[in-house]
């Protein structure tokens, strides 16, 4: 008897520190595995390639998709973005809960994709104003102004209403722990934990 | 703008340990509002009248329950226990959350009539054997012997499929853990705060 494993979306507008969130909510939660996405876009930085994510080639991207390899991808900005199919499958047959943090649309396809296996958490600004200041403050992605990538995050907090949870992140603390929260309670949602009732009354 | 209040239904057979489990949570989480359910059982040893029931006499819960005051009621044991309705309806409107702690078929009740406001966890014994332990450090309810209520147990572990959570109630601090996690978690959901993204939107 082992429960199912969850799989966890987090997404959210860019400049609503996803990033930031989840590294503290590692820290915290144990049996969580972090699912690197790929990406056409040029690395960063800071960033490393299999860790941040698989920073891979236009045509890498292009055969991933045609060989059924990317369970979403979407595009932004120019770039593209994907999760592999692969790893998330294989992390959730072993019953392993898994973390997702990816773009606002490709966040509902998972949702609708896998809706029985699926918890997607909407990390939000606390207002557009302060949205704009730190999209102000943070590297700025390549071919594409601050006005454009704003609109854009206006756009993707209309996305919310499809998610199952809603966080703002205004105090980081606060807003980690509503994530770890959320995290904890889905493990204990009958939908994944079906065979135990079952079983205390099958062993006796 | 605020959160919609949320109806929490806590059941679970008779020797789960709710009681229990229930006054540690109220120690940990804040705005929680216990609705005192009406029974026709006789007071017991250390219970107080307006504290962990009403104990009201079988012509007014037949009353209560022609004029419609009853959210739920069910018999067992030939006592009848049941939710005056006002009292949680009055907390659900001043965006207020709720608890109940209720017999398991009335939850599935509550559940049924009350969707969108009601999370319903079920706390289950750890095994069979335990609970026959339990049952027997437990008083007795009146008129009803061991084995009756083990059976009844038995069945009640059943409806635990229409609840949203299943807690084991094995460690004590570990059941507490999970429900406090539930109850903040479940304040995030989306269907609770449908007007908070828009508000980001319509505010700036």
């Amino acid at each position: 008897m082992s429960r199912q494993g969850i799989l966890f979306v987090i997404s959210g507008p860019s400049g609503a520190g996803k990033g930031t969130v989840l590294r503290e909510v590692f820290k915290r939660v144990e049996g969580l595995n972090f699912s690197v996405s790929a990406t056409t876009r040029k690395i960063r930085a800071g960033e490393a390639d299999g860790v941040n994510y698989f920073f891979i080639s236009d045509d890498k991207f292009d055969k991933m998709i045609k060989n059924g390899e990317m369970l979403e991808f979407v595009g932004k900005y120019g770039n593209r973005y994907g999760t592999p199919k692969d790893a998330v499958k294989k992390l959730l047959d072993e019953h392993s809960d898994v973390v997702l943090e990816i773009e606002t649309v490709g966040a509902t396809n998972v949702k609708r994709l896998m809706p029985n296996d699926t918890v997607a958490i909407f990390i939000a600004p606390p207002s557009l104003t302060e949205l704009w200041e730190r999209l102000d403050h943070r590297e700025a992605e390549e071919n594409c102004d601050k006005e454009l990538r704003f609109r854009t995050s206006i756009g993707e907090m209309m996305c919310a209403y499809g998610y199952d949870y809603l966080v703002v992140n205004d105090d980081l603390n606060e807003c980690v722990d509503k994530v770890v929260h959320i995290i904890e309670a889905e493990r204990n949602r009958i939908q994944f934990n079906k065979e135990i009732i079952q079983n205390i009354i099958d062993k006796g």
